[in-house]
């Protein structure tokens, strides 16, 4: 019981972010990781759609005996989350109630900014969340659709980067927040570019990361955390080629992706 | 017979220049589009699942007794056609032909270059069929997988655009080309960009462009074409949002979506 696998979902390699997380922190837990390569990103799609990709996504991971599922995506955590949650037995954790109760917490003048795909800053829902936890809050948020692109293909560092990041950054800056939300699994890669514009007195919260925190405080809660303390094995699964998954995970995850990656037929 | 519709299909909606050259020189005929764009894009995605998605958006349009498909789409037609083509009864074309041949027609230093998604450069199918038409030509290629997200997020005509479009292009440009192929449906809209980096003194080929013309002439051989000269009806199916694609795709037809858009159920 105890020593069953996490299950853990991105739309693409982001939620590998979250992978390393948990290893760092639970070294004994085996994780089943599944990422929808072959349908990423969900960002900009419908809210229909992302719900569907979801469910989708849940059920391949349930064929999996999970004790815990973590939607290591901002974007399937806060558009397809809220309306899936209830329709399984299994614990599904998003990365948004991590991320939304750390910006409460570390805030000193209430004023929280948040950043995503189109479809996280569409939902409303870290906003939402965070105003249900302390209502005096303001949070300021703004879409950052190129992000993605850009860490995809190699441009993190480059000036088209920092131009791009100070257009969609420039409006919360403005806002005087002095805590950051990066409410995608992409955005810490361009830690440097968005600190560079926000400026250092600025916090800026990596949900992926506080989510496994929030993984492990419920499996300890629930005793259901392994019984193992190191050992833990990973298994990887996609929906598109297993050869560029394996190519680029090793980025996400901070070391090369050591065991085979196998191609979900779910989709077929 | 010769008034059954035209097919056109693209992964999203970037074929939609196509249907806008289809109307203009061939304004009697009715079109079936499909866009994919609820699994768009497809040029960074494997061989095998570009091949798969095609053959899924062929089957589409074949339920709507098509007299010709067009793949306006670079990525189904370099990576995926030449898989696919034999094994339909319906002619079925893509933008490469059309565009190679025209790159030949008009270079006068033997030197094309071509542009395109991941896909479609790897694929090597434009430099095989230059090459078929005349082995003297030199063909030099470049991916440039940042130029869809700058068109579909409004950065077309920005700064950011062109000191990306300068990394893409100044290899092409150092070749000397005197003749460039826009490989994929959303490049044109990059037009002044790439352009400006190329000089005036390099021919821009639009494929989508060309593959209407080409559509004509082997509808025109076949005894194929409308009998009507005016009056075509256009009708739109997508896999993701019909709102967004309404909202979009006016810029990419040239002219608002002046119909219906259907949720094409097939994916489901």
């Amino acid at each position: 019981m105890k020593n069953r696998p996490i299950g853990v979902f991105d739309s693409g390699l982001g939620g590998l972010t979250t992978v390393r997380e948990i290893r760092r922190i639970m070294p004994g837990e085996d994780i089943i990781y599944f990422g929808d390569t072959g349908r990423v990103p969900y960002g900009s799609r419908s809210r229909e759609t992302i719900i569907r990709y979801t469910k989708d996504d849940i059920d391949f991971l349930l064929k999996y005996d999970i004790k815990l599922i973590i939607a290591a995506c901002g974007t399937a955590s806060s558009v397809a989350l809220p309306h899936l949650k209830d329709k399984y037995s299994v614990n599904i954790m998003g990365v948004l109630e991590s991320a939304a109760r750390k910006a409460v917490e570390v805030t000193k003048n209430g004023r929280i900014g948040v950043i995503g795909t189109s479809g996280t800053i569409k939902s409303g829902k870290y906003a939402e969340i965070i105003n249900q936890l302390s209502p005096e809050m303001q949070v300021f948020s703004n879409a950052c659709p190129m992000f993605v692109p850009l860490v995809e293909n190699g441009y993190s560092e480059s000036t088209a980067a920092q131009l791009i990041a100070k257009d969609y950054l420039t409006p919360l800056k403005n806002e005087n927040v002095d805590t950051l939300i990066l409410g995608c699994t992409h955005y810490p890669l361009l830690e440097k570019v968005i600190s560079g514009i926000m400026g250092d007195e600025v916090t800026l919260l990596s949900p992926g990361a506080l989510a496994a925190a929030d993984a492990r405080d419920y499996l300890m809660r629930e005793n259901l955390l392994s019984a193992r303390t190191d050992g833990g094995k990973s298994e990887f699964f996609v929906s598109d080629s297993v050869e560029s998954f394996t190519a680029l995970g090793g980025t996400f995850l901070g070391s090369p992706i050591e065991s085979t990656v196998h191609l979900a037929e779910v989709f077929e």
